[in-house]
Order: C-alpha cells, then structure tokens, then sequence
C-alpha cells in the first residue's frame, strides 16, 4: 500500500535549495534565492516572455492543474498566478473565499486542508491573512506550494518580479541607485526589495519617507552588515536626479486608522509628477507595486520612463517561470 | 523601450468601426452596429453554431486568455461569456466580486484596474454597475473590452441576442410586428431592443405596458423620426393575434420598493398563458431576456413558440461571435 | 423549428439505469447503482488512476464545458468536480455563490436556472441546500445533472468514493466488518454508506455513537431487511481489534447550537489515537470524510493505515468515472 506522500518532494529540502533553481520545490519567501538562482529565474522568464508573445498555444504544462486557495482577497495576484498558468497550458481551480472554506469553519487546520487539495492538484497557490502560514502549509505539501503572500509575511513573487524589472529597464542590477519612497514603515514591498537588492554590489539606497513612515532599524542594519550603501533623505527632488530607480509606494491608509491627520500629511508629501520626471535622467525608471492612490500622477504615465504597467506585466512572466520550474518534468 | 500601449489598437476607432465588423474593437454600446455590420455578425455566429453543434474540440482562440471582471453579479451573463470562451478553446480568469477588488477598495481608478488587467490578458469583459463606465475601460484599455452590461447604461450583447433570436427564429426582421410587454419603464432589455429594430425596414412596434411602466417618449420620438411605426395598446389579447414576435419582460419588482400596490397590479396585468398562446399566430414566438417571475406561465414551456431558452443559448453564440471577431488574428 | 429539448436525454430514464452505467443519465442518490453498476463504475475509476499518473495531457472531455452551480459554499467537493473535468481535458465554467445568483433573487425557479444553464454546458453538477432539489433540477435537464449534495438529503459521490475506497484498500466489500464511528445521528455519509454495503454480501455493521448521536432506527430496519448483520456497541476499543474498515465521523457541532454540553461529552468520547491503532489488524483502515476536528489525531496520519487522504484522492477519481461515463460520446 503507497503512502500518501512522497517525503522525497517534501518541501524542507526546497527550502534550501542546495541545488540551485532545479531543487527548488516551493516559494515561501524571497531568501530562497541566492544571486545565481534569480540569473536563472531571470533567464527562464525571458523564455516567458518570448512564449507569450510567440501567441501560439503553449504546451509546457498541459496536463497540470493548478489550485489556487485565497484566504484573503487579492484579485490582482490571483490572476496574475492563474493566468501564467493559462498562458502555459496548465488548468485552475480556485477559491478567493478559503476562509469561509467550509472545512475551515468547521474547525480544520491548514495542515489538513492543504493535504486534501494536494490530492486533487499540482501545485498549490496559497495567499494567507497570517505571518508564517506559507511555511506551514509548504511543510504540509508534497507538491509544490507559492506563497501569494501571507499578511504581514513575505509576499516572494512580488520582490522577484520587482527585481526583475530593475534588471530588464536598467539592464543591470549591480551599479544602481535606486531610491524607495513613500510608506517604508508598512509596506513590505519596498522592505522585501531593500533585501533582495543587498544581494547585489554596489547598490546604492535612499529612503525617502514621511517621519510617520519611516523604514525600520532592522533593515538599516541588515544592508550595513551587507556593505549596502544607504541614506536616509528628506528632499525627493534632489535624489530624483540621482537614481536609476525611482520606487513609490502608496501610503497605507489602513494602517493610519486613528491618525488621519498622519495619513494626510504623509499621502500628499512625496509626489512624483511632471515636474519630478523633468529632474529625472532620461535612462532611469519609475516603479509602484500598484495600486496607486495619487502619489504617482496620471500625467506621468505617458512618459516611457512609467514603468509601472509593464512591472506588473512582469509580475505574470515571473510567475510563469515559477510555475514551468516547479512543475516541468513532474 | 516600448511603451506600454500600442495606440492603433486603442478602442476609440473601434467604437466608429468605419470599416465594418472587422474594424471592432471593443462593444460598448449596441448603437456601434449598423445594419451591415449585424449582418455580418449574424453570419459569424451562424458560424458558431455550426462549431458548437460539432462538438469536437475548437481551436480558434486557443491561447488566448479571457479575463471577466464583474463589479456586480450577474452569474447568467458571466457563465456566458465564460462558456463562449471555453468554446473557442480559449481560458478564462474571473472575478465576479471586483467591488471587493482589494485595490478598489484602497482607492483604485477603474483606468488603473483595466491597465493592469491588460498586461495579463488578451481581452476583458466588464460588469459595472454605473452608466458610462463601459465606456471609461475601453478607452483606458489596449486591448478589446466588451461590456457586459454597465448599469442602468446599455447591456449590448443582449440587444444583440435579441436581434439574433428574431432573425433565426422568423427568418427575417424586416416586415415584422413585434410587441414589447411589461416593464417597459425600467427594462433596458426592451428599450435597446426597440433602438436596434428601428434600423430595419417597415417594422411595427406594439408597447402594452401598465400605466407605471410606459415607455419613455425619447424612445418614441427616436422611432417617429426614424419612420418606424408605433402604438401603445392596453390589449394584449388584441396585439397576440397580429405580432410576429411577443417580447415579454418581467415586472421590476425591486424598482417599486415604495409602491407595493403598484408592483402589485403591474405584475398581474399582462401574462402569457396557454390561453393567449392559442391567439397567436403558428409562425409567431415568444420571447423573453430572463429571469422570469410569473409572466409566462410554466405551461408555455412545452409550446414549440416558446422561444426564451433558445435565445439564451443565442447569447452564447453572439458572445463566441464577438469574441472571435475581435480576438482572431490577434 | 426544433424544440429547445430532446426528451430521450430526459433524466428520468436515467434514475432507473435499467440498462447498467451507459444508460445512466444523471446522479442524484446513490440507489441509483445497483452492484453490478457499482463494479462497471469501479473499472473506470481504475481507468482514471491510470490517466492522471500517467500525467499526460488527457483529451476524453475535450471541447466539453462543465457548469457548477453551487448554493451552498463546499469548497472541497466543488475543487473536487473541477480538477475532475479538468483532467479528463475538459473545461469548467463555474458559481460558488448560486444563492445570490441575481436572478434567483428576482424570483426564478430552479427549474428555470437550470434550463438556462443547459443552454451553455454539456453537464451540470449542483449542490444545493434544500433536500430534493437535485431530484427536481435533473428532472428539468435535458443535459445530464450531477448531484453533489443537497442539503440533508443525500450526496452520492461521497457514498461511491467512500465504497470505492474500501474496494481499493481492503481489496473486497463482501466479507468486511466495517465500524461507522461518531455521528451517526447527524451524519448523512455514515448513513448513505451504511445503505450501500447492505448491496454486499456478509457485511457486518457495528455502530459506535454517542448517545446523543445514535443512528437512526429506519437504517436499523432496511439492513435487517436486506440480511445485513448489524449491532450497536460502546466500547471501540473491542471493536477497533475485530474490524477491517473504521469509518470515523466528526460530532457536527452546528447541530448542537443549544446543547454545549452535549457536543462536548459527544466530541471527546471516541477518538482514534496511536493506542487504538495499535489495537487495530494490520490489514485494516481507517476512514473519515473530512474535514476532522480533533477526532483523529495528527499522530495517526503517519499510520499506512490512515487512509482518509487516499479517499479524498478516491473523489477525484469518482468523479472522473461519473463524467466519463456521462459525457463520453455525446
């Protein structure tokens, strides 16, 4: 009699990814990567792109369903992840309501729900409400599992879709300058990126946030530990003519609840408009994890140095990638 | 660097769509098809059927990527679309709660939403529950958008099923009687179907509805001007006898929350039962958009002029046709 | 002009399946299978294993679209019916929230929403909260109607994954001692598969309930009837050393909303831990339906024995072999 799961697929060994890109068995977080596996990544997604363009019927996963099991809503990654798998010829089923998962109410743990739905698919999509739950449920999983975010946690695909667009705008990722501005303090977009990019030589930071919404300590410390270097600057106009990078970020209006006079001073503080694109080089880039309240003007977006639509676009060739990498050959 | 859009497809020459059918590219209102253009659309979905009765497995779309992006519900016309995709070998992704849109909900534009819907798939289906919005997307979108109803606004593609079912049904909509019943006042079903027919030649327009639900005089004055005759009459018996087609409505209960008495007496004034089906002509049918409360009774059903179900399914072909217009080639 | 249904394809031929599996129509209960149906449906769930680890592109069900229609959340069985069609190569086009369904809110029938549906899909699988309403929406199909649950009444893909399942691991149905286990009062699965075995021959029953949750006597009654030996014991200790199959169900605590105390006593009296197993044949298995609470704990999952996730992977081929056999050829 076979045992239900195959600990050779187990997850834990994915973790560490000893291997490189080929060993990587689930994505839970963005220090799964070391730099020779996001090369790798990058070159797959490359192949990504020519594939979707190509517009012929791909076949790379046909055969393979992928579940997607949302237990907050997140419609933009949702089909972002179901579609990279449409566009490889993969199947979906979904859920965008996984809390009210009936199981779920009925008292199940995640453990358990994730060993019924890996019985049915291929690979599992998991977006959560909480830190850590991505790691559970990959340890549970013997087949691979994404993480689509979970809460305050790690949301992966985003801080890898992000350097991948800094690599394919500038054409390099070592040597840049690279400015975050806005809600450092909430947003994990702009932590997880800080991150990555230490992963890199001669990276330059500059935060640019509102007093209310500074970037925390630890990261601070952890890129001087790297040899990052990094300042602090209150004055977006004279680091706008500096950077390769220009990344906005939307100030969390959730997180300002009782402090409303906080969020508006912060919201209307750094705005990069016309007159901040005149300060730009011409060879540099602006980037937003959208959605985007008014921090970035509409006039902006007709400018070619507007990067932000075609990063989400990357967003789908990333997760393409890392989907054909987890499943091809299985 | 590319741009993010390419302008010659952008839907605001579409919607002149000088060159006939082939020039679509987005339906946002039914008033976009002239005669010849319905004509050749009609052929195309004839096309459809002949695929769809085949039953073997269609190609045409294969590859490409439908996304419904529907703010309110509307199960019937999302499963729809979705099936006419399906049938074309193409894939869908799908929301049918984009008012909880997560970015909506932080505050959004409805521009923005499109614009990185966009960079995932090939064409998008919108429900909207204000006027105008239709409209909106498809000029924000580079690729084709098809509106799925917008509002109290227009809801093309049934104006275009109905038109369709005429055609097939009676052979010709030319030289034909039709009678709009019931809730004339507030179904857009019956206003836009009204529109469309005063493009054909020498047809004759009965409006029989309860005196809270007449139709508007702009639609009257709109078939006055166009020479197309028409009478409002209180009699439905009378009228049976004489229409090619009897398009019944139901009686828009949620529209008369103040006025119970009012629904209540609208509701019950004009049915279609086994009775007045004995009035109609042989080659005559009977329509309706559906839902249906109590204004065709269960026992019509079983009469082979009992036309309601198959225009449904003449919804799905329009809904192939237009999808495989607009996307075939691209 | 043809009538918008095909009598021959009516369901109620089906409900007799006087003709073995191909003459099934539609699924609705589980006495709709006779043995020799049960064991031609077992073939091709065989059938189906094979497919899915084959891992290949599988084209049975292709250009077939699935509609589900779900007025009642349960998210495990509708992923279940979706990666089926998926894997026989079929699409799927599908509502988690039919009961907000707009036009069953203007007032339609059922009837009615399934004759619409059909319009669409080649096959309809409905989960519905009212009992008998499967009965009803196959009766109006003129497409074939998969039953996946409605309300109290009965779910039959879970009694046949559930016979299907002790086939598979105990390699025979006849000549088992099968323990139903927990709450056998509020449990529609126990009850649907205490029904099924009666089909088998030398089968003996025990019932381990709390009191609280005793099975019913009209199950009691129809396995006398059939010669189906049974007894109510309880102490599962002794009977855990005799059986072959130990089906262990959840004490449903929405059933006790106003007896708290009850619940508890009910939920802590019999639970399959690590001793009990060590009590248990080595060729025996444990079952449960899912999801579990505290019923069975983690510890056991590690058991060869423990075959509650293998049966859920039954469902999926179940379910296979329903669509197969339903659509094949059509």
């Amino acid at each position: 009699r076979p045992t239900h799961r195959r600990p050779s697929r187990r997850s834990g060994a994915g973790l560490v990814a000893a291997g490189g890109l080929s060993s990587l068995a689930s994505v839970v977080e963005s220090q799964q990567f070391d730099r020779p596996m996001l090369e790798e990544l990058f070159e797959v997604a490359r192949e990504m792109e020519r594939i979707t363009e190509d517009g012929s019927e791909c076949k790379i996963l046909a055969g393979k369903v992928m579940g997607t099991l949302f237990y907050e809503p997140s419609t933009r990654t949702r089909l972002s992840f179901e579609t990279a798998m449409c566009r490889l010829g993969g199947k979906v089923v979904s859920t965008e309501n996984a809390r009210e998962f009936s199981s779920v109410a009925k008292g199940e743990t995640l453990e358990d729900t994730i060993r019924t739905l890996e019985q049915y698919v291929d690979v599992v999509v998991l977006r959560h409400f909480q830190a850590g739950s991505a790691r559970i449920a990959a340890d549970a999983a013997s087949v691979p599992l994404i993480s689509a975010g979970d809460g305050p946690g790690q949301h992966p695909t985003q801080a890898l879709l992000d350097i991948y667009t800094i690599q394919k705008e500038i054409g390099r990722v070592d040597d840049t300058k690279v400015a975050l501005v806005g809600d450092l303090a909430n947003g994990r977009t702009a932590r997880s990126l800080a991150y990555i990019l230490s992963k890199f030589r001669n990276v330059k930071l500059y935060f640019v946030a509102p007093d209310v919404a500074r970037i925390n300590e630890d990261i601070k410390e952890h890129l001087t530990e790297c040899g990052c270097e990094w300042e602090e600057v209150d004055n977006l106009q004279s680091v706008a003519s500096e950077v390769d990078v220009l990344y906005q970020t939307r100030i969390q209006k959730e997180r300002y609840g009782d402090r409303p006079e906080d969020y508006e001073k912060a919201q209307g503080k750094f705005i990069v408009d016309e007159d901040l694109m005149r300060l730009m080089k011409q060879d540099a880039v602006v980037m937003h994890p959208l959605p985007r309240v008014g921090e970035i003007t509409p006039q902006v977006d007709a400018d070619p140095r507007a990067a932000y639509f075609r990063q989400a676009k990357n967003g789908l060739y990333i997760r393409m990638a890392l989907l054909a990498t987890l499943l091809k050959g299985k």
